[in-house]
This record gives structure tokens, C-alpha cells and sequence, in this order.
């Protein structure tokens, strides 16, 4: 178990931590509640317990912790090792956050590295995941928004300012939907899980049929999952949107091929539940809409390392900067 | 004049080329006719001969000459020292051209650094243009089409295999104008020249009023400058046009932004002569449409080099290429 990390992937009800030895191999996972509701001092505690537990659990001395890493949502800063933008952590907003952890666990201040985690979960599945063979590849998460990941040459890219792989905020209809951030016609407005129960309502509310509708009418609550899940069983107007979220997000990787000449794009999020009905029309579309030579040998995949792609991706991360001696990413 | 590097732009028409020192002055400046219906072996010729006419015009022997950069339209492989996907120059199409022009002036076979047009000009702007101060900059290139570079921590990113910075190959309209690429509702499609005299005709022949109107009856040709310069003197479709234009790729800048997370953004070419009537609405569309933590500190600004960029950029990044011992950049 030489040149093993801890990974904690913190999320807004568990925190997940593991030891990942340097071939991505997990020698321990274990997980607990973030309790975020009681504030920024039980985060922390909660988040230093979770990796020494992961620690103890992979029977691994601190003398042979070669690095943390820490996935959080939201933008991180590495310069002051705070957390920035969000929602379900508001405590949390602007405060020291790696700083505290390391104290807890007795290493030094600059003893964690913090990173987004749609960023290291895009490292993972460039390091060991999906795009394994490739140096750079683009992660898209699909959940309630669009998040994403971007590896150039095999490094995460931060940007000038820790705000790059916004993806979920690429326009894809000028005039389309209010967004979340205030924008119109993001693609996190049309594709996100939320974006797709919105237009599935508003079918049904048109006067198109479902084994759904019945719920909607109601006011029940659907889900992007419900949808899928429909969809799978032959429900025609599930299985159109998800078609038409699929050829959405068909159009933002032929943006991403466009801009950024990837190898790989890879899906991860509840929504790729949906398989095929959902990565057809994303391939097909891609193909249809991207020049030849940006497309040559192109994968376009869903995750291949799921939920674990957080705490490999933190501890795999930390890894890469600590063999380069370095706290952080590129900051531009 | 220690340090100098031999820049020289290659365009369907004319070469320019000149020596550029490191702080990026420029000592000499030669054009040539590219010749490019000769065929191949006549640009060849004229490449070194303009390259050879800037050293010899700046009193600069080859032994003080560190770098020479060419800057090509379409892909450059450095690997293999051709260039590809160049509408005007077919004959060059795939063929070895750096190791032959390095020949001819008795260079060693990869003593030329070979890299897109527009990719170099976006280095010049970040080197000594008009984002000098910052690291992550991306530019678009206004002309017939729209293309672009991207300079991230002060390198280009070429992408995986030298693709990358497709910038006007990004959707804007996914039911938008069929584009020369055979994709629809591309950014070039909309807001290059050609997309802009388009919808000028388009608005025309559906009854707006233009004083450029009876051009476009009678068939007359009219480009993107007689439209900005009739926007410019008051006539109201044409600053409609403009300002359509503006706000679409205000779209792109807020795309670059949310994607890449870069400090500068920069327009160059033809089009810009529009001044204001096109920079005022790039500028209110990106701040309306970007998310406040990804805008601030931002600049949107046309180019500060001009028609020199591409030689300087050319000759820049061969100097850093030489100063780090390479012959190309990132290859993914």
C-alpha cells in the first residue's frame, strides 16, 4: 500500500471517504451523515472522522498518508482553502474549510487539497474511469443541474479562477428557459434532471398522454427517474423527452469537441439510468452535428466508476499534485 | 537584438513576415504574393523567401536567428510538419511543409514551427496584445468565417491532436443556417461576414427598409463592411444586423466563460471596423447572460495587434517552444 491517499467526497447529506492506493484501487469506504444543518463546526468534524475512519479502516498508519484530497460542491479555492457557491451549505461560504480539517487530523495547513467535485470526478475517470487511455476528456454530471469536469493533458483545468467546466451553463437555446443562474436557455435550464420533469409537465399540461399524466394532474411528484423508467416501459412521451434531452446534450458535446478537441465525454448523474434511451440520441446527435476530424475516434461514454468517481478523483488528484509538489491545480 | 525569431503568416494571398524580438518589437516587416494557384512548390519558395527578406531587411544573421514560427490557415500538425483543412490551399493539403521550407534556408528539418493562424494570433494578443496582463485568454477571428485560438497559462491549447479552438463551430441556434461545416445553427453561420451579409439579404427581401437595399435588388455585392459603415451612418436595419451580430456572439463570449474560466476575451478581424455598434452589444449580451463570479475582472476588447498578430504570434510561440525545448505544444 505504498503512496496511498484519502479521498472524501463531500456531499450535502453523506460524506463518503476511502484510501485509494495509487493505482485508483479503494482499500477502504466508508461513509456518514454531513449533518449540515448543525453548522460549519460539526462539517468539519464530520468530514476529519470520516477520513481517519477510512484511514483505520485500510489499517493505514498517518505515517503513510501521502495525501487528502477533499471533493466539494461548489467553486474551491485552494488559495484560502474555502468553498464558494454552495446551496446546501451556506455555513460554509467564503470560510476556511481545508485549514480546519488538517488541524483536526493533526497534518499541516496546507495538508488537504481541495478541489470541486465534478472536477475530480472528472480526474477519476480520466485517470482510471471511462477515459482511462485518453489525457483529456470532459465529464458532464447530470443531476438537478448540469455540472462538469474538464482534463486537458491529464490535469484538471481550473481556469484563471477556479470557475471553469460551468458546462451545465453553455446556451443552447438563446431564447429558451429560465435558468437557475439568472440566464436563458442554459442547457442546465432544458437537460438537467429538473429541466426534464419541467418539460415533461408542461407536455402533459399541453394535452399529450402518459402512464404519468395521472400524477402530474394531481400534483404528485415526478422525477427524472420516474420518467426514464417510463420510457423503458413504452411510454411514448417519456421516451420523446428523453430523446430530446438526449439530442440537448448531444449539442453541447459537439461544443465541447468543437472547443476543447477531446477524446472522451463521459456522462455521469442519476439520469444515465435511462441507458440507451439516453446515450443514443446523445451519440447520435454528436456524430450528426460535429466535423469529421473532430470526431475521429471520439468516445462518448457514461461514467465507468459511478459514485465512487468523487473520493477516487479527490485522493487520485492529490496524489498528482503532491508527486509534482504542488498544493493546487493551474490557477492561470 | 538577442533572441529574435523569423514570423511569418501565410495567407491565401499574401505572406507577411517578419523578425520579432522577445519583447515582441518588430524589426522588420516584408509581404509576398502567397502565388498559391502555382502550386505547392511555389509557395514553398516564396514562404522562405519572405522569411529570408525579413531577416536580411533587419541586418539579422542566421546564426542570431533563434526560432522561426509559420503561421497557417487551417490545422497544422507539428508532428508531421502539414497543415490540413485549408480551403485556399489544396495543393498543401496534408503534405510535408515545414520540413521543405526549412530546407530550403538550410534549417534542420524541425527548425520551422508549424501552428494555426489563428491559434498564434491568440498567443501574440496574450504575449503583447491586448490581453498581455492576463494568463487564459480566448479570441475570435471575424471574417468570411469565424475561427478562434485559445492561450491557456500562457500556452496554446491545441487540443488533442490540434483541432481545438473551433470557436464558430459552437452552436448558437441548434434550428439555425445550414453552415459550411454541414452542421446547423453554428456560430459562423450566424456572425461571420458571410452570416451577416446573409441575414442583411434575408431582412431585405422580407420588406425592411435599408439604404442598401437596392444593392441587394439588383444584386449588387455587398459585404459586412457596407453594412456597418451604413449602420455606422445612421441606417437602421444595418445597426439592427450589428447589433443581432453583437448579441450572438455575446452568447459565445458567455460560452467561453462559463466553459474556460479565462480573464480575456478578444475579437479580431474585418468585422471589427464596426467599432462600438458591435462591441457595445458583445459587451451588455455576455455580462446579461454570465454568471457574476465567472464575469468579474473580465475584458472584451478587439484586438490590439491587428494584422500583425499572426506574424508576431507565429514567431512568439516558436521562441517559447524554443525556450522550453520543444518543437510543438500540447498534443493531448
Amino acid at each position: 500500500m505504498a503512496g496511498c491517499a484519502i479521498g472524501v467526497d463531500l456531499g450535502g447529506t453523506r460524506i463518503k471517504a476511502g484510501v485509494i492506493d495509487r493505482t485508483g484501487r479503494i482499500h477502504s469506504r466508508v461513509e456518514l451523515a454531513t449533518e449540515a444543518s448543525k453548522g460549519r463546526k460539526q462539517i468539519i468534524a464530520n468530514i476529519a472522522a470520516a477520513a481517519d475512519e477510512a484511514r483505520r479502516v485500510a489499517k493505514l498508519p498517518w505515517s503513510r498518508v501521502r495525501a487528502v484530497g477533499l471533493g466539494t460542491p461548489g467553486g474551491a479555492k485552494p488559495e484560502t482553502g474555502a468553498i464558494w457557491g454552495s446551496p446546501n451549505m451556506h455555513c460554509l461560504e467564503g470560510k476556511p474549510l481545508a485549514a480546519p480539517v488538517a488541524a483536526r487530523l493533526g497534518l499541516s495547513e496546507d495538508g488537504i487539497t481541495l478541489e470541486n467535485d465534478a472536477n475530480v470526478a472528472a480526474y477519476a475517470e480520466s485517470w482510471i474511469g471511462a477515459g482511462r487511455d485518453v489525457k483529456n476528456l470532459v465529464l458532464f454530471t447530470l443531476g438537478t443541474g448540469v455540472g462538469g469536469g474538464i482534463v486537458l493533458n491529464n490535469e484538471i483545468w481550473r481556469g484563471a479562477w477556479g470557475a471553469a467546466a460551468e458546462l451545465g451553463h453553455q446556451v443552447i437555446y438563446p431564447d429558451g428557459a429560465l435558468c437557475g443562474c439568472g440566464n436563458y436557455g442554459c442547457l442546465e435550464a432544458h437537460a438537467s434532471a429538473t429541466g426534464v420533469v419541467r418539460r415533461f409537465r408542461e407536455a402533459v399540461e399541453s394535452g399529450k398522454r402518459s402512464v404519468l399524466a395521472r400524477k402530474v394532474k394531481t400534483g404528485e411528484r415526478i422525477t427524472a427517474r420516474d420518467i426514464s423508467s417510463a420510457a423503458r416501459k413504452g411510454d411514448r412521451l417519456s421516451a420523446r423527452i428523453m430523446e430530446e434531452t438526449g439530442r440537448m446534450l448531444g449539442i453541447a458535446v459537439t461544443n465541447m469537441l468543437h472547443i476543447l478537441n477531446v477524446e472522451c465525454v463521459v456522462f455521469a448523474g442519476g439520469m444515465t439510468a435511462a441507458g440507451t434511451l439516453l446515450l443514443r440520441p446523445i451519440r447520435e446527435e454528436a456524430r450528426k452535428r460535429t466535423m469529421k476530424y473532430s470526431m475521429r475516434g471520439v468516445k462518448i461514454l457514461f461514467s465507468r466508476l459511478g459514485n465512487d468517481a468523487g473520493l477516487i478523483g479527490a485522493a487520485g488528484w492529490a496524489l498528482r499534485l503532491a508527486r509534482t509538489n504542488r498544493t493546487s491545480g493551474n490557477r492561470g
